[in-house]
């Protein structure tokens, strides 16, 4: 794999003496217990049993230019997916070939239809968007260093639109790195540690006035039997990632205007809320302190992303919420959009000039790798020679439409994969160019390791909408954007040689880019 | 016990359902995680193993007139707990007859004696005050209720003024409680939670405000070989407290302001410190950045109060930093203020006229218990008569000078304790009658258990002083105060029928009081 050669005359990171490794790896301990930097949460009645999430022990070096391309573009992505989103044809003609095979899609789509008919009654969605790219060193990869950043590009992986998470375990490990570099862990020779290149990171305040826009945009409660209006948090059970979700929370009871907010299990749905005649969505769970309803305005979901959660009552649970009048973070037709045969159609002539000016759609464009469909249509039928082809499949991977990662396919692995299942299963996925970073190095600290190699990153650009279907339904005006900016980022890093990134399932870790100027 | 009638009409806490409660411990739980308000740290470099730190479910329910009255006094006790640190000749005539057997006020005298004749280079001193009270019903204890607050006083347990703890824990519990009376947990009857009852708390930043203080105050290094000035933490090592002493590093790390500090265990002084020429103590470990040290302007100590740390080298550990021209927080004549000896001998009429004008004096003695000496003056022998007394002890507590707690003798078990060691070792303790504290109702939620029932709490008022040593040495102003202020407050709370209240060892919880007008 090639390297950026980032830093000409100097180690980094550094080589540091045991004594200050030692120092170090102590004091990240001891500052993600200080701050609630924990990833898993085992149930006790008499000990609480976290691990801290894996970290980089150093900011990972990473060109300020593509930083700042990702920053840039992110606001078009968000007119780009809430146009989408509203675009119920073409989420249609996409997600077409997935109803049979996909049961995700299936009861995603079916409660679209159901909504439809019974007659949406909410046309303002908020969303709460991750675009995720790595970089792209084009031609062969060699060993060669290189301090030509053009030759550098920044390619999407994926759009996220549906339950993105990450984002406070991003904004806590920005803010350690920053103590890190303040208190002289990283200087190196009398030299300072450059704090101006971390970016700084307030992902959570801007989720939390993500919502508060939008909940201040619903309005005071419909019904009179409600006390008051609140934002609901669905969520999964026993989930692990409370130290992702309880951030926001918490910064929303905190602003001076407080805005309530309360958490809700995904199973538990049908049972704690109701629909009043004009569907407002009233929320009574038996630890609330009144007898009376709360009214909730907008609906930030955490869960509903697994096919396994619409088996029994979750198919009317998602449905009772996607027809009430609460706003939706998003809609299920957002949800859809998230899909990768979506990222596939995107790719496709001429589906962007459905939704973009030219202007907008050259900087899109310049961030797609080709992805292809395994479906029977003309591009599907020769993805699919190249899927079964050990030699050419080598510069590809297989993705399923399933999210959450982990279910990936990687190169020649994949045409014995394609032939252990039926071929009506193929059009479930998408192929994919691979993307070839090049690598940097750092450190990584995980619960079970603390291992220096070559490693590559993921940039993440967190993206903060709130859309009104349009009044009329021509292509340009599809939906009208009241809210759309940058809200911050995410950062994560792995060793070259591992495939997944994943940080929640163990495969690399929360970081902080240090931006490099060429 | 009596109990005090905070609430005439109301149940408190209230009877909360199951599914109420349920939901509010869990709360607790993850509102712990996330902030970091845990107790336990057990090393391991493949997972942290922590608990979180008892607390009360519940605000614990407190006269707003007594706890107004602890924070208006605490000035007054500040100037004269400075002044006691300035006053040689009482400090030795009180604790004189320790020395034979009490072994840590040996070392610490020994230390302040080797560093007068070596001439104290620096007579500013630094100090983070704690002073503790109860709540006492006069008379005898009764089950009857009494809505009348005048018959309820402030008395003081005990004055700390060396490596106080539980400022960190305090400042998370009351933002935590607030939290939760902002989101309803506490709401009963469609009766929002009265949440001006709730005193705010601002311990963090005061203290590392005042530690600023103290680092500006020194000035720029005095040496030539160091890079820059800092504050240094003594800590002990592997200590279980880091989550009550690191946010305050954090805070001075986060200011505009940076204020540099680092963190030394006890035990390494001699080795990673040493003084220049005109005593600088310059702090050189293997894990600073630079080959060149740092120069230390503010020692805050949060070691050095158990004997044992002054076997070996100690004595020499501490006595280097005395000698220094790092401003100590405290001295080692501000750390012999702390022992109990000196909280009996202020009892004695004419000591604090000494100190403090008689509008003062009025204040400060209606919070003193009677507290007698065991040693052989007229009061010990009387006071000796009433500890091997079976049933006068009964309304007394034997105390060793010992920090920390968890050494008293209480009641009637008293006589036959004193029997069972040499009547030599008597004078190591103070006889003090027992503050009777009425019972109010809590919900206390530890590692091991989930318990309502009766409770008592203990009021600890946070005092930040920067004092030096006056010119002259007449009584009045043996010191001047160069900043003295009240920065916030400590809560625990215990069950009424355990003695001891000592957080870290498992009796009893912090806790915010609610502030309830009689």
């Amino acid at each position: 794999m090639a390297s950026l050669d980032y830093f000409e005359d100097e180690e980094y990171p550094p080589d540091l003496s045991e004594d200050r490794l030692i120092s170090l790896v102590s004091q990240i301990k001891d500052w993600q217990i200080n701050h609630g930097s924990l990833l898993k949460r085992v149930h006790s009645e008499t000990e609480n049993s976290v691990l801290s999430h894996p970290v980089g022990c150093f900011p990972s070096a990473f060109p300020r230019e593509r930083f700042q391309q990702a920053v840039e573009v992110q606001e078009i992505f968000n007119k780009l997916y809430c146009s989408i989103a509203e675009d119920e044809d073409l989420i249609y003609n996409t997600i077409k070939d997935l109803l049979p095979v996909e049961p995700l899609a299936k009861a995603l789509w079916g409660i679209h239809e159901a909504a439809r008919d019974a007659g949406y009654v909410q046309d303002i969605s908020a969303g709460v968007f991750r675009s995720d790219y790595m970089l792209h060193l084009e031609g062969n990869p060699s060993k060669e260093l290189t301090r030509d950043i053009s030759k550098t590009q920044l390619k999407q992986v994926e759009f996220n639109s549906f339950s993105c998470s990450g984002f406070s375990h991003a904004n806590k490990v920005a803010n350690m790195h920053r103590y890190l570099a303040r208190n002289g862990s990283y200087d190196v020779n009398e030299k300072p540690f450059p704090i101006d290149s971390l970016p700084k990171n307030y992902n959570i305040e801007s989720i939390a006035r993500l919502l508060t826009s939008a909940h201040l945009k619903y309005g005071p409660p419909r019904s009179k039997l409600a006390t008051h209006t609140a934002v609901l948090f669905i969520v999964q059970p026993f989930n692990f990632n409370i130290a992702d979700e309880r951030p926001i929370e918490y910064a929303l009871w905190n602003q001076d205007d407080s805005v309530p907010n309360y958490r809700l299990d995904f199973p538990d749905i049908i049972e704690y809320t109701q629909l009043t005649e004009e569907r407002a969505l009233l929320f009574h769970p038996p630890w609330l302190p009144s007898d009376k309803p709360v009214e909730i305005s907008v609906i930030y979901q955490r869960a509903g992303y697994e096919a396994s959660e619409y088996e029994n009552s979750g198919f009317d649970a998602r449905f009772q919420l996607e027809k009430s009048t609460a706003i939706k973070c998003p809609s299920v037709l957002g949800h859809l959009t998230t899909f990768k045969k979506v990222q596939q159609a995107l790719t496709v002539p001429g589906v962007l000039e459905r939704f973009l000016k030219s202007s907008e759609i050259a900087r899109i464009r310049e961030t797609f790798v080709p992805v292809l469909p395994l479906d029977e249509s003309t591009a599907g039928l020769e993805a699919r020679q190249i899927a079964c082809d050990v030699e050419r499949s080598a510069n590809y991977i297989l993705k399923p439409s399933l999210e959450g990662g982990g279910n990936n396919i990687y190169g020649n692995a994949i045409p014995a994969f394609l032939n252990s299942i039926a071929t009506s299963e193929w059009s479930r996925y998408i192929l994919m160019e691979k993307i070839h970073p090049p690598d940097a190095n750092n450190l990584l600290m995980g619960p079970a390791c603390l291992d220096g190699g070559k490693t590559v990153s993921e940039l993440g650009i967190l993206g903060c909408c709130l859309w009104q279907k349009s009044k009329t339904q021509q292509s340009d005006t599809r939906c009208d954007l009241l809210h759309n900016s940058v809200g911050g980022w995410t950062f994560k890093t792995k060793y070259s040689d591992i495939d997944e990134m994943n940080v929640v399932k163990g495969h690399g870790c929360f970081d902080t880019p240090r931006l490099v100027d060429f």
